[in-house]
């Protein structure tokens, strides 16, 4: 018995939806869990890149792995304990770049051993589960249905989530840089408590972001991608990050500029005609810096997690 | 020359939507502005009730109303002094009550301006002079516009808004206490900094507010009507609020319970068939606190501010 599935990459936050929002990306990894030929040989994690080729991430392979927590809470909500498994990771998201590589992993892992499982949970369980372990549900919740996803992690551990038609002509770029940020470090540099005319700012251009994208209202949306409730305090971890936002939002035809989750990877969203004069600048100010990076324009994975 | 205008009450904030959201209601004042008849008599302000007598509210008659300031303005926006002139505010909606008067009379006298003077102003500008006056838009775009507004002031003093259908099954009842707020007291108790999981939380909440009216999603409206940026602050404000909000959230078809504005007035939002259940509760919870109040339930007001 043996389940692999396919989950996207995702970018969470967009702007003003901090921790609330989140959109499918194709970039993907595929996650298989089997049983284990031998009984009593417990947990096992391997990590291959997308030749199968095996890869050395700094991540825990035993039972301290996310995935391997996520499976075990499924076996709970069963009333069982999760028995030996041979988990599979093939990488085909970057790590620690802001492209929700973790909520990926997380999902796929939960999805393959539910179907393993017989599919004793149902979609909120699977959401609940997985916010449980990544902390928050954007990433989770894009992950698991595609496309744009607006989530709501409640004081009763659900989740309510609902996935929003992504206008086809607003392009997503994305431009991953060369280095790594640690989730945990791009987290311990918000503050506890911030202005509420900051909170006001942010409650207003999410509210603006949603009947933007509802009625693909591309005026509106070039309002409503601003932040001032993480990319500020962030932006100090993300070198160029302040200089590129300055230097592209006076292109015409492009909407919004922002950090792809807690970063470094950043997100231009615009029409096409647009993509070449900014990628341009882009590279520049990076190259400047030191910091090469990739870069891709890419439609919306409208799909989510898939069972192969 | 004479005009006179008629301008809906407003509910601002409905929950989430802290200083961005508003909706109209049909409760109204009537603003009528003229050319006064004996040149270099200066400004007068009258007020009266619906049947034409004089009103004693405690506001101020002469130049520091803040009608006058807005009519002010718009001269100063086409390059003149505001000249004598004659306003009567005919008052049918309840002052300090949070239900928008204060922004009613100042859209009043200035759509009233703008006619006598031959409409030197557009929507962008009237809104915008608007704002400056009263300091946020919530409540000046709703009224203007009618209907639910999503509203926003920008950085350079420009106000973005968007008008949004409301469900007509989704009613409101207004109840109206016998006592005044002043706005500048409940906003005195709001703190200048919050816990930044309270900003998220209104965030989401926000935004689930916009898709849940966008797309008649009566659950996710249920979970999108609470507040932690300033109703917790206002509540101690406002007698048996917190009681009255326990007290009907498990009623069938009640869809939520919100401050109106910086309140005392309340906003229930439900189902018809909810709505006297509900009534009941919150007379019964009030008058144990010696508060009388009235309560109405309407249909939202979707024509705004019209020349008489």
């Amino acid at each position: 018995m043996k389940v692999t599935v396919k989950v996207p990459a995702t970018i969470a936050n967009i702007g003003p939806g901090f921790d609330c929002m989140g959109i499918a990306i194709p970039l993907y990894n595929e996650i298989t869990v089997e049983e284990a030929v031998m009984p009593g040989s417990g947990i096992k994690i391997n990590l291959v890149d997308y030749n199968d080729e095996p890869l050395d991430l700094n991540v825990p392979t035993d039972k301290n792995n996310i995935v391997y927590k996520a499976i075990e809470l499924l076996y709970n909500f069963i009333g069982q304990s999760a028995t030996d498994l041979v988990i599979t990771i093939k990488t085909g998201i970057p790590v620690a770049r802001g492209l929700g590589s973790s909520a990926s992993v997380i999902v796929g892992g939960l999805v393959a051993a539910n179907e393993l499982l017989g599919k004793p949970a149902d979609l909120d369980v699977l959401i609940s589960i997985a916010t449980e372990v990544e902390g928050h549900p954007d990433n989770i919740a894009s992950a698991l249905l595609g496309g744009f996803v607006l989530s709501s992690l409640e004081e009763d551990g659900s989740v309510v989530y609902k996935k929003i038609e992504w206008p086809k002509e607003w392009k997503l770029t994305v431009f991953i840089p060369d280095f790594e940020l640690d989730t945990s470090i791009s987290r311990s540099v918000l503050p506890e408590t911030i202005p509420i005319k900051d909170a006001a700012f942010n409650i207003r251009r999410a509210a603006m972001l949603i009947d933007a994208i509802r009625t693909k209202d591309t005026e509106l949306l070039k309002k409503s991608l601003q932040d001032k409730l993480h990319q500020p305090y962030r932006a100090k971890l993300i070198a160029g990050f302040d200089e590129i936002i300055k230097s592209i939002k006076n292109i015409e035809g492009v909407y919004g500029c922002v950090l792809s989750g807690a970063g470094p990877s950043i997100l231009v969203i615009s029409d096409e005609k647009s993509v070449n004069s900014f990628k341009e600048k882009i590279n520049e100010i990076w190259l400047n810096l030191n910091v090469r990076c990739e870069s891709e324009t890419m439609n919306v994975d409208t799909v989510g997690t898939i069972v192969l």
